[in-house]
């Protein structure tokens, strides 16, 4: 396994300390929907995207000239420019944009991932295009699930099983991480409907409650973007800009 | 859902200060090894044990009549009457004898979950008996896996599935709980063969360099005892002895 590099998977930013990230890449997930909504943004062509824990510390970037985007609870925040939706990025007015969001788990969980050699930006939506530039990095891969309020949920879970197993497919990542083991079994019965299978799932039916299962279907589309959005700094920064935009 | 209790399943102890477990019924799992274990002694007739966080905290018992077990990374420690092995409590020298325990992984998490309304330990080879046990108590469960070095682990997991289906099958509980749903599907693809299963996971891969295969096989094996051994003060004791001594 000399050229083989491990996968991990970790269920919670309150886990995160116990992984070694120093020499990792961290893929931040949050699928409904931090991490798939900061794709359509990038895909969208915005500039570059700030994400911060704290929604007083997002605030102030309004005036610096940013959009800011902000969500509690799965909840818009009053006085933001956006929510949380994917579907709020889908605007030609943010091209070029600079933009400060910040978010219930996702953007939490990003902060959590501050200090590995990495950070970077998973969902169904770029996971093609992800894997091809973690096949480039060749390093070790930790899926840091961003979950809800630091438990485990579904949805991220799915994600980090897709992930792996592609990852695994290229023959350069092997894992002996029983979470990313346990995310691929999920993922396997799950693939063929995803949205179904989630059905039964709390974070699921949270949002059912909010009336955003359009923002769920589109949330689980694959391959829709071929965006990196990896952590340069406190930025978030679009890797792969020259071929989208 | 009136009458119904909800289940909910931690995978860490670092994560278990998320749940609020006040009034809810622990049920402590680590099932290679150390709750199995103490369902054996329970069996074999073991009149106390008391579960200790740390080495340096277990060895003083000994002086105390107690006999001490203690292991670390799968390990016997040294001065000590046993390891983590169920076998070496099936034997009659402890019958009515007091037991102090401490390991890797259990009886830390034992440690996580005192402060609950109350802490019972699960195992495979107890299941049944605990399941009636928490049918009669009509509280909350928390499924606590206690992991391996507060990672997520496989086969702690796939009890907690289990348990919770069972629990649910009583149709006195519920869940919403995703890691619930996870476990239970993960339960759903092993339970026709939970040794194959773990054949890929990482703590079977770690147990099996240490020789313990035997050891492995046997936690598995379901209901052959109908203790359930449960924490009063910082002693666990076995509320079924009537019934198997």
């Amino acid at each position: 396994m000399d050229d083989q590099f491990p996968i991990e998977v970790c269920f919670s930013p309150a886990m995160f300390p116990l992984y070694k990230a120093e020499e990792a890449i961290v893929v931040v997930i949050d699928i409904l929907r931090a991490t798939s909504s900061i794709c359509v943004a990038f895909e969208n062509g915005a500039g570059e995207m700030i994400p911060v824990a704290k929604v007083e510390d997002c605030i102030p970037y309004k005036d610096k000239g940013y959009l800011i985007a902000g969500e509690r609870g799965g909840v818009m925040l009053d006085g933001f420019d956006f929510g949380n939706s994917p579907f709020s990025y889908m605007n030609e007015a943010i091209r070029g944009k600079k933009i400060a969001i910040t978010t219930t788990n996702g953007t939490q969980a990003i902060e959590a991932a501050k200090g590995s050699y990495k950070v970077a930006i998973g969902s169904f939506l770029n996971i093609d295009s992800l894997v091809n530039w973690l096949k480039t990095e060749r390093r070790p891969v930790i899926c840091l699930c961003s979950g809800w309020k630091n438990k485990y949920n579904m949805e991220d879970s799915l994600f980090a099983g897709a992930l792996s197993k592609a990852l695994i497919n290229t023959g350069l990542f092997f894992t002996d991480c029983d979470a990313s083991l346990s995310c691929q079994h999920l993922f396997e019965i799950a693939q063929h409907d995803v949205f179904g299978f989630l059905g039964e799932s709390s974070h699921r039916k949270r949002l059912k409650r909010l009336n955003i299962e359009k923002d769920i279907e589109f949330c689980l589309m694959r391959n829709l973007t071929r965006v990196v959005p990896v952590l340069e700094g406190n930025k978030l920064i679009n890797l792969k800009s020259g071929v989208t935009a």
